[in-house]
Formats: C-alpha cells, sequence, structure tokens
C-alpha cells in the first residue's frame, strides 16, 4: 500500500477502506508518512468529504493510536460531555455534579485551556487546595464512591489526532467536519465513556457560523458514535454572547455554584438541564427527557447538586467551604466598570472580543506556558435584549494591575453594541441531534 | 504574509497575487515555508485551478527561481521545442537540425531521461565522440557559426520547479493542468527561446488521454507564453502506438537519420514537419505554415537538413561519418522476433507496455544512475491498421544478453492486440493550438 495511491483515491472522490485509513494513520504515527501527504490527504477530504464509515474508521483509527481509558471498575453506565468551546463556558463544572446528584457515574478527564479563559481543569484549579491529578485506581474508586471524579488528562491519549490537528492548523485544513468530527470523537472514545453528549455551539462567537452548519457537525458526530456503539446526542445553542454573566476562572466557579444552587442564570441553567436530561436517557437513567428534567430541577432546588459538587471538591483535596462561601475563592483587588455611551437596547455581545480581553487581563492563556492568574476576569450586568440608558454599567472588569488596562476595557467596550430599537430575541436552544436525526426547537 | 493564508484563500476559490505566489515560491526555495503547505497548497490548486494571470505568475515566479539563460548572443530569433514525452520520440534529433537548415538558430539544452528510453542528450551520446557539455561561449559560437547546438542541462535551472514537482510525485497532486502547464513553461522560459513550439501527445500512451484534455493542456501553455510574451503554439498527436518505428537510443538516431535524408517513417515525418513550419511561422522566419512547409521538404530532399545534421555532429566533437553510415553506430549483437499468432489487423500498440520492455532490455534508466546500453531496443515491423498473417514478424528485439529475454518478448508481445476486423484509422495530427485559439484537424 502507498500514500500516494491513498491520496490520489480520496481526491478522485473514491472511499477508503479501514485497512487504507489505518495505514495513513499508523504510518504518520511512526513517522514512515511524512505531513506533507498527511496535508495533501486532508485537502482532499476537505473537497471530497468522507463517508460515514470512513470518517468512524478514521476515528476509530485515532482514538486506538494511543492509550485508551478502561472505565469498567466504575459501576453502571458512564456518561460524558464535551463542548465545541465558547467564551464562559462552565457548563462541565454545573453538569457533571449535576447528574452524579440523580445517580450518574461521571469519570471525567478534561484538559487545560488555551485562548480566552482557562479550561475545566484551570477553573477548577481555582480552588484552593484541590488537587486534578489523580491515580488510575483513586479515580476510579472516587467516582464509585462519590460518584463523581475530575481529573486531567494523564497519559498519551490520541497521538495521531494532536499531531494530524497540528497539521491541519498551518495548512487550512481545519474547516472541514468529518475531520472535527472524527477528532473531536476520537478523544472522547478514547476516554472510554458509554455515553457522550456534545454541546455544539453556534453563532458569530462560535465555530459554526450558522445553525445548519453546527446540525452538521453535529450529525456527523452522532453518526460516528452510532456506528462505533456508543451512545451520542448533541445540543445545539446560541454563542452570539456569553453563557451567563462571568468570564474568569474563579468568576466562573462562583457562577457554576450559583447555579447548582437554583440560582444561576436563566441560559445557563437551561442548557445545563438539558444536556444533563441527555445523559440521563442515553445512560438508562431516566426513559424520557422530561423526567430526567423534573429530576434534575429538583436536585438543583433541594441542595442534592450543590452537594455532590462539594462532595467532589473535598474528595480531591479542595477547600470545600467554597461550596457556601465562594468568596473564599481568589479574588481580585480591583474592579472598573463599563458603561454605557447611549440610551438603548444591547442589540449583541460579541463574544470573542470578551474572550479575548479576559485573556488580555490574565485569565486565559495566549501561550501554552503562559501563567493564568485565577481572580481576573469579566462579569456582565447586562445581556443582549436589555434595554440601557447612557451611563448604565455594561460589565466590571476585575483587575490585579493597571497595565494596558485603557485598551482592553476599549476592547470590552467595542464588544457591546447599542441598538436604538429592541433586538429581536434569539433563543438559546436551537436543535437537539441524536440517533434519530435533528429536532429543530424554534 | 503568512502561507496558511494563501492556502486557504486558494482553497476558497480565489485568486492569488504576483507577490503571494512568488512569497510562496521564494520560501519554499529558502525552506521557511515546508513541503506540507506546499502540498496543501498544491491540492487545493487541484480542485480550484488557477487563472490565466496566475498561471503565468507561478510560471515566472518558477522560471527566475535559479538561473536563467541569456541568448542574446545569438544573432536572430531562437526557437525551442518541447514534446511531453512518448515512445520512441526522436523528433528532437529531426527537428532542431531540419530549421536550422532553414535559417533559424537552434540553442537547445535538454535532458537525460528517466524512464523507458534515454532522452534526447542520451541519444545523442550514443553517437561515437560527441560531446553534450559545452562552456557557454562556444555553445553560443557554435549557434552563430552552424546554426545549431544541443547540450545538456547545466547551471542551476528553475530549483523551484525540480522541488514543487518531486513533492507533487508523491501527493497526488501532478494532474493538475496549472501545475503541469507552468512546469513545462517556466524550464523553456528559464532556457531562453523567443519561440515556443509544443508537442502534445494525447492517447493511451500518453498523461493527457483525450483530445480535449490535451488541448485544454495545451492552452494553459500557449496562454502563459501570451502573458509573459513568448511567441507559443502547440501540435496535438495521437500517442495511440510509437512514433516511426524505432525504440532505443542508436535505433533512434538510425531513425532520424533516415528522416532527415527523407527516407523516414511517414507518421514521423509528418510531425517533424508540422512542428517545424511552426517554428518557422513563430520566429517569423516564413509568413505561413504552407511556406514553411514547402521549404522544410526541399531541406529533408536537398540534402541540407541531413548536412546540418552532419556539421553539428562534427561541431559537438562526434563521428560524423554516421550520418552516412548509421551502421557505425554502437549495434547489438542479435536480434530476436515477435510473431503474430493469428491473422487479422494490428488494432493496438500499447506504447507504454513497448517502452517498458525496451527499458528492461537496457535502453532506459529505471533509477537515475543506471548505465543505458545505447544499442539495444525494439524496431516495429508492423503499425496499427497493417495486415498480418500468424508467423508474420512484428517486432525485432536487438539484444546484448540473454538476461530475462522470455519475460520482456512475453511483455513486448502483450503490447500487440491483433483483431479480426480492420480498425478504424485515427489520424496523427489532431489540433493545432495557437495565440488565436484551437484549430481541430480532424
Amino acid at each position: 500500500m502507498r500514500a500516494v495511491d491513498l491520496i490520489q483515491k480520496k481526491r478522485n472522490g473514491q472511499s477508503l477502506t479501514f485497512n487504507e485509513i489505518a495505514f495513513l494513520i499508523k504510518g504518520y504515527c511512526q513517522g514512515t508518512i511524512p505531513d506533507y501527504q498527511m496535508s495533501a490527504w486532508a485537502m482532499a477530504i476537505f473537497f471530497q468529504g468522507m463517508s460515514k464509515k470512513e470518517t468512524a474508521d478514521l476515528t476509530m483509527a485515532m482514538a486506538h493510536s494511543g492509550d485508551t481509558v478502561d472505565l469498567s471498575p466504575i459501576h453502571g453506565l458512564k456518561a460524558d460531555k464535551h463542548s465545541t468551546g465558547g467564551v464562559g463556558d462552565k457548563t462541565t463544572l454545573i453538569v457533571a455534579p449535576l447528574v452524579a446528584a440523580i445517580g450518574i457515574p461521571v469519570a471525567k478527564m478534561s484538559g487545560k485551556g488555551l485562548g480566552h479563559t482557562g479550561g475545566t481543569i484551570d477553573k477548577l484549579e481555582s480552588i484552593p487546595g484541590l488537587r486534578t491529578e489523580l491515580p488510575r485506581e483513586a479515580f476510579f474508586e472516587q467516582v464509585n464512591e462519590i460518584g463523581i471524579a475530575i481529573v486531567g488528562q494523564s497519559g498519551n491519549l490520541t497521538p495521531a489526532d494532536k499531531k494530524l490537528y497540528a497539521l491541519r492548523d498551518v495548512t487550512a485544513t481545519v474547516e472541514s467536519i468529518p475531520l472535527i468530527a472524527s477528532s473531536v470523537m476520537s478523544k472522547k472514545i478514547a476516554a472510554g465513556a458509554d455515553a457522550i453528549v456534545l454541546d455544539v455551539k453556534t453563532g458569530s462567537g462560535a465555530f459554526m457560523k450558522t445553525v445548519e452548519e453546527a446540525e452538521e457537525l453535529a450529525l456527523a458526530m452522532v453518526d460516528i458514535g452510532t456506528e462505533v456503539g456508543r451512545k451520542t446526542a448533541a445540543v445545539i445553542s446560541d454563542m452570539d454572547q456569553p453563557l451567563g454573566f462571568a468570564i474568569g476562572n474563579a468568576l466562573e466557579v462562583t457562577e457554576a455554584i450559583a447555579t447548582l444552587r437554583g440560582q444561576g442564570p436563566a441560559d445557563l441553567e437551561q442548557l445545563c438541564i438539558t444536556l444533563a436530561a441527555h445523559m440521563a436517557v442515553l445512560t438508562g437513567r431516566t426513559d424520557s427527557i422530561e423526567e430526567a428534567e423534573s429530576l434534575l430541577r429538583d436536585a438543583l432546588h433541594s441542595g442534592a447538586a450543590l452537594a455532590k459538587f462539594r462532595a467532589f471538591v473535598e474528595a480531591q483535596g479542595g477547600d470545600a467551604r467554597i461550596a457556601d462561601q465562594p468568596e473564599l475563592l481568589p479574588q481580585a483587588p480591583e474592579t472598573v466598570s463599563i458603561v454605557a455611551e447611549q440610551d438603548g437596547w444591547i442589540a449583541s455581545i460579541q463574544a470573542e472580543m470578551l474572550g479575548l480581553a479576559a485573556m488580555k487581563l490574565g485569565a486565559g492563556r495566549a501561550k501554552k506556558d503562559d501563567i493564568i492568574d485565577y481572580s481576573v476576569g469579566i462579569t456582565l450586568r447586562k445581556k443582549v435584549g436589555e434595554a440601557v440608558t447612557a451611563g448604565d454599567v455594561l460589565a466590571d472588569l476585575h483587575i490585579n494591575d493597571q497595565d494596558g488596562l485603557e485598551a482592553i476595557k476599549q476592547e470590552a467596550a467595542t464588544a457591546f453594541t447599542i441598538s436604538t430599537e429592541p433586538p429581536q430575541s434569539r433563543p438559546l436552544l436551537l436543535s437537539i441531534v441524536t440517533a434519530d436525526g435533528i429536532t429543530r426547537l424554534s
């Protein structure tokens, strides 16, 4: 078998077999197939696409390119969730204890973040004392005992995906649905969950700009799950503005705690309940979404979800008092406000721009080795659709020093557009994609 | 400027500017742009194509990536020809002295061959004593004196094309009209001729399988010439069988001499006259193709063309007696025949297969360092359309040893298909492509 013939086959619109795809991925990992052949192949895929079978084959070849996690020591069907990324996205901090509270085991491995704010692991590490590295045995034991553990990725998971993604990033081959779908799903499959719920964002602040594109990606991922025997569903939600009000690590933990207490922002709670409900149905915990949502709302309002969060923090060595006194989390010494310069309605809030401003304050990493300041970030005071009067505070910046502050304030202010007419309201939840197909919610 | 943005621009179907193309080619030669970006770019071009302007810009960027030859010390308008390659293609050996005989200077640089038989330089080197390396000054002087010189490529011509071609070869990005056209034309332009006539083959034995594809390639090359101010025309001819009867280095020189004497195979003479006539018109030597063809036929039959060939061989140190006594060329000690196994008509002769058989006899190089045996090869006795009786000789193999002979005989025999009905006759010359457009000849 020669790589050049396989590139040509794909270029000509034919499908590759499992053995052919495995040959490419294995050779690429071993260094016998060079970058220049893989990038040409990726570009051919950009134009010719991949069949469902090919996409699943590529996913499995990448999932098995390194270590895989065997979650069988944990009792019951394990659920995992994945977000395609967004500004102010603290859903894992809420969904994980929430589903654990209704009896679904969560054995989650998360990554550190590169970009506007930290990843889930960075957010958790803003909790004093909390450890995110656990030996495999202790990890399993904790899930069996309290139903939840969240650790940083360890071991050599999906090295083929890492190598291919880095290559795609510099060869203009990122924007391919089968390549994106197989990249996401290979990691989830290697991490071992039985059921996978995908939180796919769409809108100006997301990678998928339209709901149709988001649905296409979601369907490709659900198809992979179906093809390889993992129950998979996707929730498509709006990312035209940040989720909730908080952007920044400790600020987002604080907001997650409020939500677990049943006092969080409506949009955040709604998305978390929906994601959690699909995890409940996929793992067989409940028969219907409605039943799950009712159980989950009870868990939020009865304090069960917060209790699960408290137990989780304690089990991983963190200061569990923060569950009730979030003011014990790192706090920035100072806040400065951004105010509206005119009367009107908030027409849009560019999430990406606020994310970058938060990163410049120290909440995220521009480079891998940057150190995160857990305390800083941005809290919104207004969201899209609200009426404002000139001088109203739009957002507060939580800052630790004055360096470059004026420019950051300017950038954050530019993220808000105020119009003289109220904007058309746009629902948060747009579509649900399951093995049965796509359901538009609006 | 970043390479990834330029790949994306092309991927999205936009045209690159001259500066953008020059940035890629320059960076690639200097090693600042890696193979994996160039192969992704080439694949994007495969799918999105290139505008005329882009193709010309790429051609010029590659032409100027290394040395260029300034032919201005040679008086008059210089013509060059290029064949897209074929089995038994000895046209340069005939066309060069033929046009020189009617007063068009030929200052030609040719390559060594890789594949079935040698290149023009290998064929010339089968002439005892003939040198194909001349100092630049002597090269110019010889053209000014006798009107013709043919030397091997020296210096660092079009390194960008060499590097990009080698990359395309292993990334399934060879079959792109703008990339093929710019590759051919960059070499011709760097070699300095004012007028370029392209001999584009089509048919089962050629790279372009249909006349339409060949026309598209020819038009792309003629467009480049027009865009950059070099007079260019292309002749599209049939390569469904070998050209002439001889395949192999000294055997082809012998056939070229017969043709220069006016006693060559009809197809070979016809193609050579046509190519030469276009060189005459493009350089302004004659006003019309008809006038040129008449002059050229006179040169063949008066002995003027052969005299020019004799003078050329002598000037480059070769044994000029071979012009009249071709038996002085290297001759294989033995010949074996392939015979028809049934009565009928020759329906097809697969040129490629005979070429490979000739290479296995020693006439060509499989690898760069292989040593060519000038004496060996194949001479056809029958061509497509001729009637045969079982037992008739179809071809003779000129051999130097018996190693693997049976398999080679078998392979050569398989190249002939004999049918019970006479095949439809197919003309040799199919189209002429000039700056004025395409003219179908049949």
